[in-house]
């Protein structure tokens, strides 16, 4: 890791839980906790961008993040300061020379929904063809084991108040001491995408390479989950839910090493088997 | 329910599962359903408006409930003709008379994320502000545990591939004969929004009045979500999951009846309690 460039930052977290009451099946009245969920209005040098619906753990680096994945912005280098004002609800990011073609790019932009992010489709497409993932790289079946187990043990808002969806970066090592635990990085967010960028900005900040780490998501395996994996270059990417077909479509072009319904002692092997080690003998089954 | 008017349709779903073949932790090679996934753009009297990610199980009507969800036509009986080719991967809407102020409503837009659609968030405080839900109806708790036994046992995409959300529109009537399910519409998308718009296009293409009626989702009760199904006029809102912040305030504003956690016997009751009667009695407890 090298010492990165840290642009000037502010440190806005918000409180992640509140409570309200409900009443339950007994008539009984239930504090019952809830996600928090905050609009954030992007601006990047004055110009507004995005309004992003956010829990608010990591705003600094989703919006940083959200630059870096929406590819609006080419390295950390050339932020000046991302600043974060919850009296507006809004955060202010400056780079040092300004982002050439903007307004251009702005003008192209196609909103695609289906849980979208206002990716360009046709783009995206083109990018895929472009990137390239390190075939020099392994997944041990026992450190995926170990992976699965740490994120189980790791303490959550979805486990207090569910409604969110929460994203890990993992060191890819053997099982190391009871305890020690593989993750880098935990974020959870009411938006998928959102945990994906506050990731990906958080990777910016800290000057953390991804081509041989693990991106784990407890949602679903689309598109643009998977795209945004490869953007990171991070070449394994594991989820405890299932996939949608774009999502399989893009993982076998990219060939990102795919798994889903990860949970415990299970999973399913989708794409990228080369990069895949089975270390435990198969089990018999009666 | 009036005979309502019937534009010119396709009626175009597509396979709503395919399968891949996964290896699973036992180094079985396992044939695994996955739920389709198609770009679909769509275009409005020729003019480009968004790309949906869709399962393509009702794309007619999703276009339509589009429409009708980000208000740009005001009544079925404007459209002329919906017409949908896979082959381009798009949906044609012909308007009678065209949209007045197509244009200038589309530069306004500014694209919300957090699992956003394009919605314009000080727009949609504003509408909030306009809807009145009825007050004269009520549901009582015995249709409640019909509705989520219906639910429960209704055959599923979710069911066979995951990674699909399903929305329900639901008659509000006491248990009916055995078998007799209230289920009016049940549709899952890859898109949470997408299921709920091709509801409410369907809605629109049946003359379905939905003032006195229960929207069930299996996914989380986002502000989204709730001014969707407020500007349906339904009244009632039921989810397996939990709810966000902005789902809540949306909610409370709205005077709508809101449950949440609702599976078998247990539920959760947020917001609108004066709709709701209570009609076991409590259980005792130990």
């Amino acid at each position: 890791m090298n010492a990165p460039h840290k642009p000037l930052l502010t440190d806005a977290a918000r409180p992640a839980t509140f409570e309200v009451e409900a009443l339950n099946e007994r008539g009984e009245a239930v504090p019952t906790p809830i996600a928090g969920e905050h609009p954030l209005t992007l601006y990047l040098d004055k110009r507004e961008l995005v309004t992003l619906m956010t829990l608010g753990q990591a705003p600094e680096a989703l919006a940083l993040g959200y630059l870096r994945n929406q590819r609006l912005v080419r390295g950390i280098e050339e932020i000046a300061a991302v600043q974060v004002d919850w009296e507006t609800d809004s955060v202010a990011v400056t780079t040092r020379k300004g982002v050439k073609g903007l307004g251009a790019r702005m003008k192209k932009r196609t909103v695609t929904t289906g849980c979208g992010q206002g990716t360009v489709f046709g783009d995206l497409m083109e990018e895929i063809e472009s990137i390239r993932l390190r075939d020099d790289v392994r997944l041990e079946e026992a450190a995926l084991y170990a992976l699965l187990d740490a994120v189980r043990r790791h303490e959550t808002i979805y486990k207090t108040a569910g409604a969110v969806h929460g994203c890990a970066l993992i060191a890819n090592e053997p099982p190391g001491a009871p305890g020690a635990s593989p993750i880098l990085y935990f974020v959870e967010d009411v938006g998928r995408h959102n945990a994906v960028d506050a990731i990906a900005g958080r990777m910016w900040l800290d000057g953390v390479d991804g081509s041989d780490k693990i991106f784990y998501t407890t949602g679903r395996l689309t598109s643009e989950m998977v795209i945004k994996c490869a953007q990171m270059r991070v070449p394994f990417l594991v989820s405890r839910s299932g996939l949608t077909q774009m999502g399989w479509t893009v993982a076998r072009r990219t060939g990102i090493t795919m798994l889903g319904r990860a949970v415990g002692k299970h999973y399913l092997l989708f794409t990228g088997r080369h990069r895949f080690v089975k270390t435990s003998l198969p089990t018999m089954t009666a």
